[in-house]
């Protein structure tokens, strides 16, 4: 394959990239098909992540190079040492596991934090309802910290389109207004934990999709961090 | 008092800012006493929440200005329509009530989101140990919504030093090798949930003050990020 071009990131771009020797490696590890190459800043030499690194792309047959000028144009963190340009790539839900659903969200951090959670507490498949973040910028890949090469995740149109592709699924819809306090709720095997975006939470309608729930907070605050409703949430379910 | 100058936020500067709508009200509302100054755009009149500021600034005396370079020069985001100016002032924990404390925390938006999930489990009560993030920064400050405004926090040199100022609170102290998981724990009042910072997390010599408490996760990830470890811990202790 052509060496790719260093050019900043865009949504059309056919490639994206990880930043960071951790993320790098996990990205080798878990994706290492769909890698197009590896930089490396000399600094990072003898550091034991970057021998990792080294070692993963000589037993995988993925090049890497030398290059601190690649790295310097793209990286946002001084301290970057390794970078890995990735082939973005498509994946299928499992059926049989339960999922977490994102409806349009917007905040990438938030996404990323979810994705990393979702890893911590064994749930590997993501649905997102367009509009939506893309997954592979590389502020989401930053924040999950190598967690999304881990992941299945696939978009949808809408909510609907979703429910139809995987219709065993139960759905808890969490909203503020939901029917019932997350305490009180018992998870039927396989769900869907379903979570609106950090602006507007979900529509009222979808309440009639599955069981509303909600997590009972203090009315000073407005709602709760998205990212931190998702983490209880699923701990709770887990 | 005079009108402050604009100045860019730094630790050394007397005040801060808080930005935009919301959480103008909650200064407005809840430290009345140490605003200096609120500022407005034109483009915000007419809004619900403007209003709601003037008919605060009328109702306490704090005198509000139109002025659209004061706003435009400090703010980070564009539709930034009101801008309060604060006194930094200082605060007491209450020995009663439930703390959280944050070990030399440094990521500014962990802070933020942590406070704004304290005020929504009901959480007042925010020690944080040395050397830490500055928790006027307007990165906090947005963050948290508002919340910061809510809350009583407090610095301390050390954790031997906070624990000498509450010596009724049993500490519980969420570490990777702690000897309980979180859902063994009963958490006897008033407590203290104590949390590391987003790189080391806590001293293993920590555990000897308390409950050593772990939030189990799978090997795939190092750690839960700061605030969603810190969301769960709340939700369960709460």
């Amino acid at each position: 394959m052509q060496d790719p071009k260093i050019k900043k990131y865009s949504k059309k771009l056919e490639y994206s990239y990880a930043f960071g020797t951790y993320p790098t490696i996990d990205l080798l590890k878990l994706q290492s098909e769909n890698v197009i190459k590896v930089y490396l800043k000399e600094e990072g030499f003898g550091s034991e992540g970057v021998d990792e690194i080294i070692g993963l792309c000589k037993e995988k047959g993925i090049s890497f190079e030398v290059n601190s000028r690649f790295i310097d144009k793209l990286a946002v963190k001084e301290n970057t040492y390794s970078l890995g340009v990735f082939k973005k790539y498509r994946c299928e839900l499992d059926s049989d596991l339960n999922h977490i659903v994102l409806d349009q969200p917007r905040n990438m951090g938030n996404v990323g934090t979810i994705i990393r959670t979702m890893m911590g507490f064994g749930y590997r498949n993501l649905a997102i309802i367009k509009p939506a973040a893309d997954i592979f910028d590389p502020t989401i890949v930053r924040s999950a910290m190598g967690s999304l090469f881990g992941i299945n995740f696939k978009y949808f149109d809408s909510i609907e389109e979703y429910r139809k592709a995987f219709p065993k699924h139960a759905l808890y819809l969490f909203m503020l207004k939901g029917a019932k306090s997350l305490e009180e709720v018992s998870f039927e095997k396989p769900f869907s934990l379903v979570f609106g975006n950090e602006s507007q939470g979900l529509p009222e309608e979808y309440s009639k999709l599955g069981q509303g729930v909600f997590i009972d907070h203090a009315k000073d605050i407005d709602s709760l961090n998205l990212s931190i409703a998702a983490g209880i949430a699923m701990y709770r379910a887990k």
